[in-house]
C-alpha cells in the first residue's frame, strides 16, 4: 500500500496539534488525553503515540493506522491505548472525523456519578441538543475480554438505545472513567471536549444553588441549537 | 446619513477593547461574549460582530448599527446575534451607555439555577443596591417569535415589576440563560459583570459554609452602596 | 513637625510592594484591598490611597498619617476609606506592625456565613493557634455612626471577650464583611492574608467531605502552633 | 566516612528539581512542601532544608543525612522538620526511593476530613490500587514524644494492618494533616502528588454530583491499574 504522503502530513500536523491544545487548556494533565482524526477514504487514522508528553512529542510522531488500528508506518511509537474505542467510533459513526478522549476534572466527575449530564441552559444547548448521556458499566466480561473495543461497543450502544445523533450530541461519558467528544475535525472535537467540561461545571454548580432545578425546556433548547446549527442558524459570520 | 468618523472610531476602540478584556478576565470560553456601546445622540450602537475570535479581530471590525439595530457600514461583518437584547436595554434604559453579556461560569450557575442572587455582604453591596434579580423563564411564544428581543423585554419587566433601578442594579440573570450587565462605558460594564461572576461564586459558597444565612441588613446595605455610589461617597480619589 | 524622610521613605516602599503582592497573589481583585504599616515611634501610619489601581500608583503616594488618621503630608491621596479601622486596630493591639484588608473569595465566604473558622488540621495550626473568630454584625447605630472605625471596635471587642492574644489569632473574619490579617511586617500581615484565604477553603471543603468532622484535639494544634512559634520552635532555619 | 560526591551532587541536583516542581504544579503555597531520595547503599538521604523559600534555594543547599537522619555535612542548612516521617518511610518500606510531603489543598482537605479516598474511577486506578489510606489520629502520647517519627509510624502501622503494598498504593493522607506520597524517583514521587490531589479533587465532586456513587468494581479497578503497572502493562512506549 502506497501513503498519501501529504495528506497524511497534513492529518499528522492536525492531530498533533489538537493534542497540544489539551494541556493548554487545561483539559489534561501529564498524558491523560489523546486526540485522533480519520480519513476514510485513505483508510487511515492518525492518533496520539501512548504515554509521550504532550511536550516533548512531533508531529511527525503521530501514529499512522488502517480504519482496523493496525500500524501503517515501519517506525512506528505505539498508538495510544484508547484506539480500539476510536475505532469502534469511527466505524460505526460515520458522521465524525475525529475524537477526543481525556480526563478532564468536571466530566470526569460526572462519568464517575454515573449520570447523565442535564440540559440546564443555553451554554449546554448552543453545543449540545439534549442531556450528554452516561454509559451503563461495562461488565467483568467485557472488561477482560477486550476493554478499549467494548469502551467503544457500549458508546454506541447508548447512541442507538437512545435514539441520539452524534452530531447532534457530540460527547458522552463512560460510565466510572470520563469523557469522549468528537467533531468534523480535530479542533472541533478539542472544542467540544472544553465545551463539555464547562456544562459540567455549570451543571454541578447549578444542582447546589438550587437542589430542584429542572433542565430547561425543549423549545429553549430548540432556539438555542438551532441558532447555532443546520439550515436556519444564525450565528457566526458565515 | 454621514457618521461622524471620529466618535465613531473611539466607540469602536472602547468596544474592541472591553471585548478583549472579557477573556482576559476569564470571564468568557472561545466567543462566548459580547460588549456594545451606544451613542444616542449620534443614533449608533457598536457591537462585536458574531462568532469572531476575540484574538483575531480588530477594533474596524466592531459592527456600527442605528438604535434598531440596523447596519450603518456598507462593507459590515455580522453584529452578536444578541444585538436586539442590547437594542430593548438601550432604549428602554435611558441611564446605561454600554451593555455587557457573557457565559461567565458563577453567574451563568445562578442563572441556570433560576435564583435571584442574595446580598449576603458588603462585597455585593458595594456595587449592587440589593439583589441581582433573575428573570422569568420566557415562554414557548416569546422564544419563538423574537428571542433575543423578548430577553431584553422580559429583564426590562422584571426591573419594572420589581421596581429596580437599572444605575443601582446593573446586572441581571436571565432565567436558563446568563447574565447581563451595564454600564456608563464599555470598561465599567465589563467591571460589573467581572464583580457579578465573584458574588456569585461568594453566595454560592456562603450558602454551603451556612444554609440558614440571611442577607445583610438595609443598614449596611446602605452603608457600603452609598459609601461609594452618590453625593456623599466617599470612596476612591473623587 | 518633621518627618524622618529615610524611615518613611522605607515604609512607603514596604507597604508598596506589599500592596501589590495582594493582586499577584489573586487575594483581591479590582482595587478591594488595603495595606498599611504604623511606626509608633515616629507616630506614623502608611497606607495604600483610596481607589487607586494596584498596577498604576507608585511607592511615592502611599499615603502618610499620624497614630489618628490624619494626613501629614501637604501633597496627598486620600487614604484607604478603611484608614479608621486600621486606626483602631493600632491602638489596640501594640503588638502588631502591620495590617492587611482583602476581600478574597474564600475568606469573605466564611465572613458572610458569620462563622468562626475551624481549626480543622496543621495548616491551621501551623499559623493560628485555634479557631479564627468571627465578629458579632454591627448594629445600625454603629455602622451610621463611625462605622470603619466601629469595625475596628467589633474586632477588638472579639478578641477582648474571647481572651484571644493578635499574636497568635493574627486574623479575622467581620461578620458580613470580609478579613482582616495583621502581622510584624507588611510582608508577614500578606502572608497571613494567604494562609487565611487557604484555610479557609480547605475547611470550606472538608465539611463537604464529612459532615462531622471535629477540630483537631488541642494537642495536635499545641505542637503544630508551636513548633513554628515561641521559644521552642525548630521551623526554619533559625 | 568519605561521601561519594559525584552521586550525592545528582541526588541533591534530583531533589532539588522534584521540591521545584511543588509550586510550579501548585502542590504548595508559601514553603509548605517537601521531597527526599535516599541510597540505601551509599547510606545516605537527601532532603529540602527547613523553611527556604523554594525561588531563592539552591540544589547544593539540598541537605545530606545519613539513614537515620543524622547530618552528614559540615556546612549544612537544618534538614526539613519533617524529615523524621520520612527516615522511617525509607527504613519501613524498602521497595520506595523517593518521598513528597505537601499541604495540597484537596488532598488535606480529605486528610482534614479523615476520610480513605474511594477509588471512584480509572484516573484513580490509573495510579492507585484501591483506595488510598487514612491513617488514624494519633495520640497525644505520640505527638508529644516523637511526633514526626510517629507521623510515619502511623503510616506504616496504616498500611501493615490493612495489607497495602506501597508500590501499589503509593500515597497516604495522614488524619488531619495531609498527603505523603511516594515513588521510585523523586520526579515520580511529585506526579503521585500531582495525581492524587486530582483524584481528591474528583472524587469529592464526584459525591457532591452523587451522593450514593460506589467505588468502581475489582475488574475495572484491576484492568486499569494493570494496564500501566506490571508485567502485562501495555500502556506507553515500553
Amino acid at each position: 500500500m502506497t501513503l498519501n504522503n501529504q495528506l497524511i502530513k497534513e492529518m499528522k500536523q492536525r492531530v498533533y496539534e489538537a493534542n497540544l491544545q489539551l494541556p493548554d487548556l487545561e483539559l489534561v494533565k501529564l498524558t491523560w488525553g489523546n486526540v485522533s482524526e480519520v480519513n476514510r477514504e485513505l483508510g487511515v487514522i492518525v492518533i496520539k503515540p501512548s504515554g509521550v508528553d504532550y511536550k516533548e512529542m512531533t508531529a511527525d510522531q503521530m501514529v499512522v493506522t488502517d480504519l482496523d488500528g493496525k500500524l501503517l508506518e515501519k517506525e512506528s511509537l505505539k498508538p495510544s491505548s484508547d484506539l480500539p474505542t476510536h475505532v469502534v467510533l469511527y466505524r460505526e459513526m460515520p458522521e465524525i472525523s475525529a475524537v477526543v478522549h481525556t480526563h478532564s476534572t468536571n466530566s470526569v466527575m460526572w462519568a464517575q456519578a454515573g449520570r447523565d449530564l442535564p440540559a440546564y441552559g443555553t451554554t449546554h444547548a448552543d453545543t449540545f441538543y439534549g442531556n450528554v448521556p452516561c454509559t451503563r458499566q461495562l461488565t467483568d466480561k467485557e472488561v477482560e475480554e477486550a476493554y478499549e473495543e467494548n469502551t467503544g461497543n457500549v458508546i454506541v450502544e447508548t447512541f442507538k438505545e437512545r435514539n441520539l445523533s452524534p452530531n447532534e450530541v457530540p460527547a458522552v461519558l463512560v460510565y466510572g472513567h470520563g469523557p469522549f467528544t468528537w467533531g468534523a475535525t480535530p479542533k472541533k472535537a478539542v472544542e467540544n471536549s472544553l465545551i463539555l467540561d464547562e456544562v459540567c461545571t455549570m451543571a454541578r454548580e447549578t444542582e447546589m444553588v438550587n437542589a430542584h432545578i429542572s433542565t430547561i425546556p425543549q423549545y429553549l433548547l430548540d432556539k438555542h441549537y438551532f441558532r447555532k446549527h443546520g439550515a436556519g442558524a444564525y450565528y457566526g459570520q458565515n
